[in-house]
């Protein structure tokens, strides 16, 4: 399967036939994680776990399950889910007084909480998070991770006695964003989103977006400064030093299962996953290179290898299988393993094994020797290389554009008035939408892409997945 | 609060007052986890994984919403659950075709995956497991880890070529329970429940119990042979080795934030909560008896203790919060940490640290020079003591008992014919109930404690929670 050539076919191939995923389910939308796949995003959730932890978030768990009543307390949030929740209005035989919807997010579940649990300043900040399934009844075309209506879903909360400390919570997030991506091996651009594409009820959304190769961009998370816009109307207040009762300032951050699809995405190639090592479910396989039983000495030292990479925490596989190696080389490629270690009769003479770098496809010799260093270094060299040659394919693909017709895949830099008419403009014309305003500064000033007004803003372009 | 005067009052109280759970979600039966007690399952389920995984199960995740459908094709389990399913009718504005239910359990989404996943013996044995959100519609009174509408729930599924080895997997099930246990600290008993107590659709189930301080017993786990009872409705057939198609054999294995409900249960005292070590969210506080500032000596020493500890993997808490010792001893106290370090003056000064453990309120210095090794041996030790206090009282509450006055709390040994109507006059005589047949071989007989009829099954009867 030819990446460039069909990206979204090769996507989808390759999701399935290597068992990231399984699309059988009797409903549309709703995946099946068969243990590949769910091994890589329990290996995400841990290095996301890790970066709030290390910061002292709380990991928390709310029920799944949102009174209608609770749901509709703040107005731009029900607008913006009302087309998309799951109602359950049934149990058993009874017909539930109040109707209950799956959440789609946990605002609504948890700021009736978050009103008895602040009290006074010495509660703040509250900063805790969880690990869920959400659901979002999607009209669109699902694809797996990237659009479906089960989502693996992360939501960061948090409550400040002021906006500035807010804010404070917000250039966290980002650093947060840094720690995982760089497990990820991916590079992103943060846009704060328009105004009309913010999140429903959110003063502000900065989006975490990542260029895919076929030049669209996809949304892999989200930060949202809330303000007030929900203390408010869900009672969150505190006593302030001087016995004042004021609104805390909140914010929110949604990670989810689109960080895989987006690994998958960017990283693959015509034969397969490439997993960046921190996230790989297995992350050296050890293959003897004759059958087993044909050579006690190989069998022995392959055996041994692949022990000792396990004892230094190393995710390894021995694949000792019945099969010719010809055969696990491939399926290991498919699969994205990032380094195979090959046995054969010369290298357990000599007490060496011939690596194979899934990144490049380079072979180098390995002494038995120092073996657990070896690996770990080649290990981070390619993690490395994996996102140099993503960072360099992301900045290949931005460019500037002085007008519509010069918009197309990848990252387009324009001017922008900053209207909103302007803004619907672009999409009608091109098909392209404005993500938003990229975080460096820009000096000096141009001409809007679409009314020609002078304008200090400028705001990137793309067609988002 | 007493625990031996009102068990079930002091449950309630000893849950929320130390953050455990927190019941004022605005719908009955969904509880909140906040973070000491999320920590906690975590815990446990990390320990779970860790038996799963070490005998070659994977994990997996499957959608919570099953089809209606897929849910009618084995009729006893419909029978079973349908007057407990949430039904999900809507979604957006739109009626759904086809009605879905949250999972209460996921036989009826997993298995048509199986019936695709398997092909021929090659497949088999298939070993999988869930840590997953279920629901069923509890109409008695809920109770927090023990009996709830959203359940934090473990489901193995298994699938083998014959019914022996289907047998062979069942007893592996008892040594994972073995091995939670033993974290948990939990005495257990194997019943095999009577055929009318049955999962529904099982050929039959072995439970899990524990019995509780008011001499109730509470199911923390069950285990169940499926046979071909799901396996033929579902169409989940292989090839054997002489190429004949033949129907697998399945079982089961379900475990539960029961198990949390069952450490606070057995293990609590007036104080409150006594975690067992290994799933203790915090194992060991250390408290500086000189408030902060007070004593540059103590505030270093103390911090040095708990640096130490972390670095040696230990879960420790540093608490040098500007309030009273006797405050914090009483906080730590009800939250169970296992071990207190006090470090004063004395202490500081001639490098040791006084230790007083939880379990059994004694005290004893040890000095910094050991500390890692010493912290570690008396955690052992008070786990150890765990398991040894609750296997005895779990041994005093058995008695033979030899007719239906005698019956009372605890466990009460009988003589039973084997018949459901002499099972079900001991339900109506005496409120208690049969929890089934236990694993050991009696021998002798004896007289039916209903009809009198010699027989030789010895039963298990009691009052489950």
């Amino acid at each position: 399967m030819k990446k460039e050539e069909n990206f979204s076919e090769w996507y989808n191939a390759v999701v399935e036939e290597n068992n990231l995923t399984d699309k059988r389910y009797p409903v549309k939308g709703l995946n099946v994680w068969p243990p590949y796949g769910w091994k890589a995003m329990l290996l995400i959730d841990s290095k996301v776990r890790e970066e709030f932890d290390s910061r002292g978030h709380d990991e928390v768990n709310f029920p799944l399950l949102i009174p209608e009543d609770q749901f509709q307390k703040e107005k731009d949030h029900i607008k913006g889910f009302d087309s998309q929740v799951y109602w359950v209005t049934k149990a058993g035989d009874n017909e539930l007084d109040i109707k209950l919807l799956l959440r789609p997010t946990s605002e609504t579940a948890m700021y009736p909480l978050f009103s008895t649990w602040i009290r006074s300043h010495a509660d703040l900040p509250l900063r805790v998070y969880q690990i869920v399934n959400t659901f979002r009844y999607e009209t669109k075309q699902t694809r797996a991770f990237i659009r479906v209506r089960e989502i693996h879903f992360i939501e960061g909360h948090t409550c400040h006695a002021t906006f500035q400390e807010a804010e404070g919570q917000i250039a966290e997030d980002l650093d947060i964003m840094r720690g995982i991506a760089r497990a990820l091996c991916l590079p992103f651009r943060i846009h704060t989103r328009p105004e009309w594409d913010k999140f429903p009820g959110a003063y502000y959304t900065k989006a975490i977006d990542t260029v895919l190769p076929d030049g669209r961009t996809l949304q892999i998370a989200s930060i949202h400064q809330y303000r007030n816009n929900f203390s408010i109307p869900y009672d969150i207040y505190f006593e302030d030093e001087d016995g004042q009762r004021r609104p805390v300032f909140q914010t929110t951050y949604g990670l989810s299962e689109r960080m895989l699809g987006a690994v998958v995405a960017v990283h693959g190639d015509d034969k397969g996953l490439i997993f960046p090592p921190p996230i790989a479910p297995i992350q050296v396989v050890v293959v003897p290179v004759l059958k087993k039983g044909e050579s006690e000495i190989i069998d022995k030292a392959a055996a041994e290898v692949a022990a000792r990479l396990v004892a230094a925490g190393i995710r390894t596989r021995l694949d000792s299988r019945d099969i010719r190696p010809g055969n696990k080389y491939y399926e290991w490629e498919g699969k994205g393993v990032p380094l195979r270690l090959e046995v054969g009769k010369r290298e357990a003479t000599d007490k060496f094994v011939t690596a194979v770098r899934r990144d490049s496809g380079k072979k180098q010799s390995i002494g038995t020797a120092s073996l657990e260093k070896d690996v770990s270094e080649l290990l981070d060299s390619i993690r490395e290389n994996m996102l140099r040659i993503a960072t360099e394919r992301e900045k290949a693909a931005e460019h500037r554009v002085a007008n519509l017709k010069e918009i197309g895949p990848g990252l387009n830099i324009i001017w922008w008035c900053g209207n909103e008419t302007c803004g619907k403009t672009i999409d009608e014309k091109t098909g392209s939408s404005i993500l938003g305003i990229p975080e460096w500064k820009t000096s000096g000033s141009g001409r809007c892409i679409v009314c020609a007004n002078e304008t200090e803003i400028e705001a990137v372009v793309s067609k988002p997945m």
